[in-house]
């Protein structure tokens, strides 16, 4: 049964479980304890943290191990904002950062701090001078990912690293999805990441804060970690992180399976569009990493879409508005201003076999028709727009005197990908220069309408306030 | 090599290995999610879940789990005191919580709250009736132990726990030492535990809040443990620990062993005092831990002690000073009153064989007299005070006028327990009403010199300053 979802957690890696299941008898007492026991712990941490070190590209004693990524990023940006306050309290963050350091800029900001996004490009992608232009004196830090979990494309961190540097501003890179592939490269002064994104266990993240770094601790204080992570050391955990990161870093094998998994997720990037009409592949082409893909499917919910595909083996996630809890499309895909509908997220574990990334080829298309049928979406790519009437579509009753009169769709109450369904309908109806209004109270179609015109080469002419939810107005262009 | 130090940590319990084994290939994937490895993930979390809170006493939705105890105490006080500001800022704890909640209310204090201490007899115990003095209108939250870890004794939760009921004012417990023992009696509101105390891997803690208890989580959100933890689930850890604790509790097994840990650790009180001459037994002796017990041994360093014994092969640990980074000694055996020097700690684990603890009985008296001989105390309770002639030995040179001529003893430099053996050495050349003074700059010296008045009756009449370190006065009464 294929995992596709290496990206939210990998499966244990072999090196990992022999070394969590050797150092569970040795590593269980308290390492600052003087007895053997506590020696053994102790020798067993020390050893892990050079190792980890090592991989992350710094000194033992400049990381510290913490209970996950997500707290790794909490407890780096609190101790680099809080040992900066008095040169300023401005948070630079890009926009398509992890909800963990997200949700630590909103602390921030509810402690009377402030923050600024770098916006990013329709690849996920930040620009450089952007980032350059948004270092005003007051920034106490910049927050930018090595590479987005979402839709994988890879952050010009080095540059961004060198710039911050020479403004004498502090970088801390969540370096969560790309540590397992190699280690982050220029002169960034924090970083987090997440053992089990590289095949570690759960329970096990680091935050390397270099030296030269101003950093207070925020929270109680603790003596483990050298103040940095409270609470009793998981040193099983740590040990089979460690020594898996470290088994990823030893041989050739890791740049060898990075460059094979890169070919298979090639063959996806190139064979889907091919395979399954009316796709738009996700995130930067060429900056990207090795094992990630994404893409977005219109006229599909995702829900249902990772259910089939669950249904026929593939375990695939989504950043679709129906897969989150608040029914709000990723803040990823939204900075990207692409489509969120019908979005998939692959990521392939190590040594995913090549069979199994085919079968997903064979099996993708007919799951993505038979949802769409179930949505009363006749197949082909022209078809939906061919395929005239939908019921809703009546000449607005309201129209705005600068405004050629138009069709309006009411889609209210209905949830995405009905409302773009709906437009693709009656736009056929539409005379070119002419305009169709969509009333819609869902999240996702503020992004996904705007998104479907661009891929149908329609103009986006933009939002109006509604009674209920908003109007979205689009002008036939084609 | 027998290890005894339970309290600390407690070696992996064998339900709680195969549990983690049997987990890791099942609970990696993130339970958030919807495809079959996450749904298998979720089914364990859930069932975990469930055991847990039938064996702490609380509902499933009640209890989350947290990376340890440390950060169970760490969030459960910040969020109880967050939720009931506008009541007050007031928080109540006994003198002898572990230093998790010390360490949380001292953040408490530093953000503008304030905090009062609950002391404790000679025994480590809170009075229940000081405690509903105490508990004012403005009172937040008392935070109280179930039983101290350093002394065992068990403090009266369920007392004090009506009586914050009747108050209104929420009770923490910090049940980390007991809850492997059972659950905690009693309308406590909210109840933090460490795994690792169980038997169970380290890197679990859990928190539980019961229904109707005002929480407001601080620090960053994160959707996971219902907002009340932040970071990816330790499934594998979470399923060992509730697994561990559900067998604890299964069976008669527990309370068998209980009773036969209490008969073992009887036999060490019974024997200690009368195998090692001038030995101070330390904590409650009814209301007590099963398994741990805890002595002070005068005249010796607990560090070299601990070194000792570690050497005859046993893992013990210490509240000495000369054993703590600080160079203070513990602030629980100050908090009592009691002799801080040559301090031990016992605790035994599940299953100790009663041989280990027979040849502990043997091999301590003799680990005592030659820490005793190298520090040149001539052996025998009485011959200490006999052997006349401390070289520091000389008249007080700067009398007060309403003090009797007498002795001065200048032990500035020497850490413990030189300065009481100084002072032993002398007493005997005071006439019986005169007084001898201990100059002294080492922390331990003005918890100890009281201790070893109260130990020889001898009167303490109390600290002056001095030009460096403090003067300790006493007066020969025997």
């Amino acid at each position: 049964m294929p995992y596709f979802d290496a990206a939210s957690a990998a499966p244990l890696h072999p090196v990992a479980r022999e070394a969590l299941l050797a150092s569970l008898d040795e590593g269980w007492a308290d390492p600052a304890r003087l007895y053997r026991e506590g020696r053994r712990g102790r020798l067993l941490l020390d050893a892990a943290r050079e190792a980890a070190a090592e991989a992350v590209g710094c000194r033992p004693d400049e990381l510290v191990f913490t209970p996950s990524g997500t707290q790794a990023v909490h407890r780096g940006v609190a101790g680099a904002l809080a040992a900066r306050r008095r040169v300023g309290r401005r948070l630079l963050h890009s926009a398509v950062e992890h909800s963990s350091v997200l949700h630590a800029a909103e602390v921030h900001e509810a402690a009377g701090g402030t923050r600024a996004e770098l916006a990013v490009d329709r690849t996920g992608r930040v620009a450089a001078d952007e980032a350059a232009a948004a270092l005003t004196p007051d920034t106490a830090l910049v927050c930018l990912q090595s590479a987005n979990h979402e839709v994988g494309t890879e952050q010009p961190v080095e540059e961004v690293a060198a710039l911050c540097q020479e403004a004498g501003v502090p970088l801390l890179v969540d370096a969560a999805q790309s540590l397992p592939w190699g280690p982050v490269p220029g002169a960034w002064s924090l970083l987090a990441a997440s053992a089990h994104k590289w095949g570690g266990p759960p329970g096990v993240g680091l935050l390397a804060v270099r030296k030269g770094t101003r950093f207070a601790p925020q929270g109680p204080y603790d003596e483990r970690e050298s103040g940095r992570s409270p609470g009793f050391e998981n040193i099983p955990g740590i040990v089979a992180a460690a020594a898996s990161l470290r088994a990823l870093r030893a041989g050739p094998e890791t740049m060898d399976e990075a460059a094979r998994l890169r070919r298979l997720v090639e063959r996806i990037r190139t064979r889907v569009p091919e395979l399954v009409p009316d796709v738009e592949m996700v995130g930067d082409p060429v900056h990207r990493l090795p094992h990630l893909v994404t893409f977005s499917c219109l006229y599909v919910d995702g829900e249902t879409l990772l259910h089939e595909l669950d249904r026929a083996g593939f375990s695939v996630s989504s950043g679709s508005s129906c897969t989150s809890s608040t029914l709000t499309p990723s803040h990823v895909l939204r900075a990207m201003g692409v489509l969120s509908e019908g979005n998939v997220r692959v990521s392939l574990p190590y040594g995913t076999a090549e069979a199994d990334v085919d079968r997903f080829l064979e099996v993708l298309p007919q799951v993505v028709r038979s949802v769409r049928e179930r949505l009363g979406v006749p197949p082909g790519p022209e078809a939906v727009a061919a395929s005239a009437g939908g019921a809703a579509a009546a000449p607005a009753p309201d129209e705005e005197p600068d405004e050629p009169a138009g069709l309006v769709v009411d889609s209210l109450g209905r949830r995405c990908p009905i409302p773009v369904i709906e437009l693709a309908k009656v736009i056929g109806q539409v005379p070119v220069g002419g305009t169709v209004t969509v009333l819609s109270d869902d999240e996702a179609a503020r992004q996904d309408i705007p998104a479907w015109c661009a891929m149908r080469e329609q103009e986006y002419v933009g939002e109006r306030s509604a009674e209920r939810g908003a109007a979205y107005v689009v002008r036939r262009r084609v």
